[in-house]
């Protein structure tokens, strides 16, 4: 008799239930494609007694015991997100024999290199594409299309709320609270935007990806973080007169000289960059590698069905491999442990926007702080745009350490003449 | 003893030389990852007199049988170009159970089902990533990464000599004969340009794409292909104006209504879409799929080393199923047969730019022709802009049957008012 894949899914939310109906409206193929039908055996749910009509027709359990001692399933799916519990029912599962699929952004970038160890030493798979940038391809991509190149850089907007945001701001002038009033009206933000606009979500992709990047792990707590709270429709048009979009990237870099450096920050991307075209809810991520130059992944980075299919996909490819009995072909690519490029010691031309006195020799004194801290300027403007009583001087730097472009922010604070330093952002520099 | 996994590479011109480069410079990281060395054991070049500085140390023969009947060889990598005898020499490379790895697009399109058949009866691996998009990862996203989906629509910018043409023209307002003589200077294109220019080289990665994409059997010879000696400056201002980039597209769409319809031809493409930004030499792939949306795939399309990228990742990839001894874990996708969608059948939003009489009630005239064919005008401008004499009408139709806008233009080409169709180009229709 044909072997028959049986998974068992935790979970049936916004991806749960999107998997559920992928398997369903794609079935045939999928059959097709796997030399073997999947079936969706048993659906883990907390509350047996809530109406689920798109689960009329499979098993519930409130009791994760009945999947995980169920020898026929194969693969358990987590889809409830969150450390706790999905990390043990991961463990566990992957100890009794099965392979795990998982969305789980959270215990890909903690307990990674736990789950890749679990795999290995149980001998089945566990597969996470759609923990970054949803539906598109770039975990595989990572892990197989691009593995002839050492990869230099990655630079991803990986996070749908805020990029609609700053989308939004571009597009239509709107300030960071009505912005983001909108995007919560609309269910694109929480109500406790906190992970998205403070950078949190996109601090957890660009561990999962530089990680995977740059064979190395890279944890949570080496990436620095900033969000975009503090961008104005002022930098926003100031980055537009200069040629440039605002964009909040996870940023990866990894060189001989510096060490790993990876990082989230919003950016000003100069307008004729691949990255810069990416608006609205979607997601893309840039690669640089020293044979392919640059490539770059672009989709839905969230939603039912566009997660749904990463899920479902590698579903498949466990499925294959079952059908095959060709598990761990790919384990974990992390093998080595690279040192990290301190904050300080890392390199970016910035922007930043000081308010000042208006009145004669300010530029001259402004431009001796930086100096003094060996911080070269590309171009200052002198401006009373926006502003009463007072001026505002932007300053678009060359490229500098992040040392010296804090000690010139140092200087410049004791100064009398500058009453405020309103922003500080980092500048991608052109391309070619 | 450890196994080490031996390379025959066939031809040592641009992307052979890459490769011999990428597998020197990523050597360390290419054995972490397969968890064994690779070796690139023998060239077959044409002409050992030669000089070859870039492989020195390696094994070099004329003769194909050195590497054929070579059992320690693994893997036959073929970077010759051309039908024959590269089909040849791969089937025999599978026929004495080795895997092949090749970049040949021809021989993909025209033998790409022999060469499938030939891999799984051999129990070996058969992997062309290069192919289509040179570095930029495509058909292992189609094979693996989106088999969740039906897909049903993939356009690809997969030429970057047109696009290189096409961009220049836009930019910088020159025409056609200039910019393809710049061109091939630079050695963007040949010196008999055809292939690039008539679109045959997009048409056989439609081709290849399409059969992956749907599942079927597209040959070259089910490709309907236009390619873009046709393109004026004009054309090109009048698109500018209505919203749109010009664009030669290679494109497959596949429905339950109508079948598979696989085309290749120059398209008004909406500014706003995410293949209208792919400039210059870069090659991007748009896929539409029905868990997944909307997924771009972007990168340099060709050149010795991003190709090159491919071809090391395929190696690779075929490395681990030596050392795992799992083959053929992902065999032919196109299993199905599915029917063709005649060009008469296929719909598609029309810009027709006609050479008119300068007189009153020509409008009327010609908007009565549409009407007659049962094509319905979403603007029409006449003007006189580009002309003495005569006036131009620019009509941008709504969606309608192939059929029936040749039933129009034949119509037009009978009014005396009419003195020249000038061109006819397809045109996406808006996003969203
Ligand atoms: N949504 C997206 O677009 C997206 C994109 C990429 C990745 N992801 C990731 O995918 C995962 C799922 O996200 P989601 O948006 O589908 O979340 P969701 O809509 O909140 O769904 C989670 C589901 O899991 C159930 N659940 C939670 N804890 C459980 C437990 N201990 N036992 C049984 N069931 C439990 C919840 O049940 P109750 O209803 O009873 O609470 C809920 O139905 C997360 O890791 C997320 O980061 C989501
Ligand atoms: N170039 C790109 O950017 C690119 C991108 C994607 C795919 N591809 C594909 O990659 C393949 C190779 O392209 P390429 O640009 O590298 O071509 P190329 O520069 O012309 O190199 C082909 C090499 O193969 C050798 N060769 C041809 N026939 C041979 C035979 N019968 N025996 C031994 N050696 C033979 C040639 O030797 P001689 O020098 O003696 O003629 C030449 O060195 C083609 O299928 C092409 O379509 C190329």
């Amino acid at each position: 008799m044909e072997k028959v894949i049986r998974v068992g899914l935790l979970g049936s939310g916004t991806v749960g239930s999107g998997v559920v109906q992928v398997l369903e409206m794609n079935r045939e193929q999928i059959t097709e494609r796997v030399g073997a039908p999947i079936q969706l055996k048993t659906v883990l749910v907390r509350d047996l007694a809530k109406k689920r009509p798109q689960l009329a027709g499979y098993q519930l359990t409130d009791n994760y015991e009945d999947i995980l001692n169920d020898e026929e399933i194969d693969i358990v799916v987590e889809l409830m997100g969150g450390l706790h519990p999905a990390r043990e029912y991961m463990l566990q599962a992957m100890e009794h024999g099965k392979s795990v699929v998982t969305a789980n952004k959270d215990v890909v970038a903690q307990f990674g290199k736990d789950m890749f160890a679990a795999a290995e030493k149980h001998g089945v798979d566990f597969m996470f594409e759609a923990s970054v940038g949803g539906g598109i391809p770039i975990i595989t991509p990572l892990k197989q299309c691009l593995t002839a190149n050492k990869v230099t850089e990655i630079m991803g907007i990986v996070n749908g709320t805020t990029n609609y945001m700053l989308t939004k701001m571009t597009d239509e002038g709107c300030d960071y609270d009505a912005v983001l009033k909108e995007a919560q009206e609309k269910g694109y933000a929480e109500a406790n935007p906190s992970a998205d606009v403070d950078g949190l979500d996109a601090a957890r992709k660009a561990a999962i990806l530089s990680s995977l990047a740059f064979n190395t792990r890279v944890e949570l707590k080496d990436v620095s973080v900033e969000g975009i709270t503090k961008i104005t429709p002022d930098d926003i048009d100031y980055a537009k007169s200069l040629g440039y979009v605002v964009k909040l990237l996870a940023v990866g870099k990894d060189s001989p000289e510096h060490g790993v450096d990876v990082r989230v920050h919003p950016v000003f991307l100069p307008k004729e960059h691949p990255l810069a075209a990416v608006n609205g809810v979607f997601n893309a991520i840039f690669v640089r590698g020293n044979a392919i130059g640059e490539a770059m992944f672009y989709g839905q980075g969230a939603g039912s069905l566009p997660t749904a299919s990463a899920v479902v996909s590698d579903i498949i490819d466990v499925s294959r491999d079952i059908v095959n009995k060709a598990f761990g072909r790919i384990g974990c690519t992390c093998y080595e442990q690279k040192p990290m490029c301190p904050i300080e010691e890392t390199e970016s031309s910035y922007y930043v926007r000081l308010l000042v006195d208006d009145k004669p020799g300010v530029l001259g004194q402004i431009a001796t702080a930086f100096g003094d801290a060996e911080v070269s300027l590309k171009s200052v403007i002198q401006t009373k745009r926006n502003v009463v009583d007072h001026a505002e001087i932007v300053a678009v730097t060359h490229i500098v350490r992040h040392a010296s472009i804090q000690k010139a922010l140092d200087a410049l604070k004791q100064l009398s003449v500058v009453d405020e330093i309103r922003n500080v952002i980092r500048v991608e520099k052109e391309r070619g």
